[in-house]
């Protein structure tokens, strides 16, 4: 089963949509780890540094609707399965012109993570926009992006 | 009200998070398009076009995603105001190694709606994300921004 | 407004699922009235006569859920729009072979509220269904229709 | 534990509703199927064979809908167990003056699965009503029941 | 309307429970106000002060889960109307042996928020528990109440 | 894994939130149990035995609203883990001055479930404080505790 049929897996033969099922495959620790990044004005940035970080609260806003987005991915993705989340991290590091985002969630499952990943790195994203926008109207959500994903 | 504050307006003075008090603002109509991009390996884009866009399935599943996510903003953007939308669209344009996504969503309430488009892209992306995702491992989120934002 | 165009109007010229615009319709009270019905065995009747009625607790679960479904109908029906809900009512009448359910819900806004009545049916009828599923294996939620529909 | 308690395993010694415990029984691969039929106007279905069928996107709304509903079963009838769906598939036959459904879901787990495919066969169905509305007042959902069953 | 009736509201002349219809109400600006307390030992206090009120995440986590949850007093509330929120704020004073909470909402609809006030209390101090709960077992929720309610 | 580390374990070393790994805890069978009371006026017992006892809906509905927030927790309390309940059960008794709510959870997890068992006492407490607000301001909900845990 390691090697993915290279077709959507989730159409059937007539083209419909489905859950693919797993029930075949065995539980394994897993994990994903995903990227992105919000662009910003310099200005922005330097007044997130000043005025929130030493706070916390924007940052951990969006890390906490990324763990809480992450454990929802079922609902919001809707092929994806349901899983039990071991764990679920989001980290920053903001840099002079943006916010680097990654988001890392761990299972032990039938089935990978990496869309719980990214739904993290991308809800965490939004959420920073939404508290930054009313300072930038410039700001982009990108290179959002699996960087690793792993199956022991 | 037309001019934000140049400030984070979902701090207070003591740097603690909070949903902005909208109790004031007029019922406005409202709308706000968002785009963004998923670019794929030109592989994956004549597979999507040969196998699942005459079914329609693949995009029909992204387009509803977008738009289930975009009614539950105010559960996944923690200081979103809950808003009774008027219409949410997604739209998708195949291009040779993207697809580019369009989500305009409309209200008429006290606050403006671009966390809700900006939510139907990236949910919609990440949709077609996990549809593709077993034929292709190279895909990128990205371009994500609002394009424009109406009150009238 | 009253006349609805007779096309499907969740679809757009492309055949693209969309939520209907209705930013131009005006607030007006609103109330449907669905019904259903819930067929068992006699002797399942007499069980829910004899043991559960007295205490309640089987049909204020049914009742209950149906009351919640319909408040979060905009979450299961993709295209529904959120409404505040001015109040849900599921009634029941129990007679020899089947659970008949009612259910009315009223709002005032800009578009009707027979998804919800519906919602609030069905939900109530699958928890009547799971709460009796093991003692009567031959039970059929139907007659799953509108009955009013209200605008003033 | 295979002949289940002929009362309803729902209500404890007082007739308080409570979750049957589970914790006992083995993990399994069970399976159930459950159908309906929406019983529409022969006028609505040459529309959704003309005009919605090419599109893909009248069913394929429902059959999202359904899934995603399934999935979230234990949000919506109060004493079900969250399960961990292996697979859940909603099919539709589009027949001269009906559509007839059905949905299948899949677990390996401790209780069965009956209760995920009648939620999505209805709220599959609930949403064709949705999407039909406009054009066929005369819509009536019915003949949901269980088909099959199977634990193994 | 500005008194209630003297009996449970809930109820109707059956002792069923229903959603109380509101149509007739006019839409006013309201707030509410709860207050609570969890009860720690002082040594959790201190570390508290000492490791995580620098960095903020403790009580942010629990503020911005107080802010989510209120939102979503009608899901968990069966009874609650849905009510679009202008505001939420929730805030801690750490005392010696406590840590207590406050919560106001605010709304223009057509009944009051106290209950959202309570839900935000009590779950921002379930999340507190949760995050000190391996430092202390003695901790306790209580006096949890509403302090204020306004209507305009 | 016995003995919980004696610091803040949802923290880590940069003071960040996260969802404490479990991947490597066994799965165990546990339960929980949690108290707290709803203190209120005798005149408001005094009309819950006479009025709504009878019939039920009251505290039927509070036990089932507890029910379901407690198959929620991990969407309310942002960092629990999600667990699949093998049941609960929340009970009640009627004081003269007061409702006491005791309830327990039951899984077979990595990780306990004494979040489960305090937000349903918490919910089903404040589901009554709603179907009895309008006869008595005075309710205060409190003494909300974890009374006992256990794992085999």
């Amino acid at each position: 089963m390691s090697a993915p049929d290279p077709v959507f897996s989730h159409l059937d033969a007539q083209g419909a949509a489905r859950m693919v099922d797993v029930g075949h495959k065995p539980h394994q620790a897993r994990a994903a780890t995903a990227v992105g990044e919000l662009v910003c004005q310099p200005a922005t940035i330097a007044q997130l540094r000043a005025r929130a970080l030493p706070k916390g609260d924007v940052l951990a806003a969006a890390r906490l609707a990324g763990i809480l987005a992450a454990k929802r991915t079922d609902e919001l993705i809707p092929l994806c399965h349901g899983l039990p989340l071991d764990s679920v991290a989001v980290d920053f590091e903001v840099r002079d012109d943006r916010v680097a985002l990654t988001a890392t969630a761990r299972t032990t499952a039938r089935t990978g993570v990496e869309m719980e990943a990214l739904v993290a790195v991308t809800i965490a994203g939004l959420t920073l926009y939404d508290m930054m926008k009313a300072v930038d109207k410039t700001m982009v959500l990108g290179a959002v992006r699996v960087t690793a994903k792993t199956k022991t």
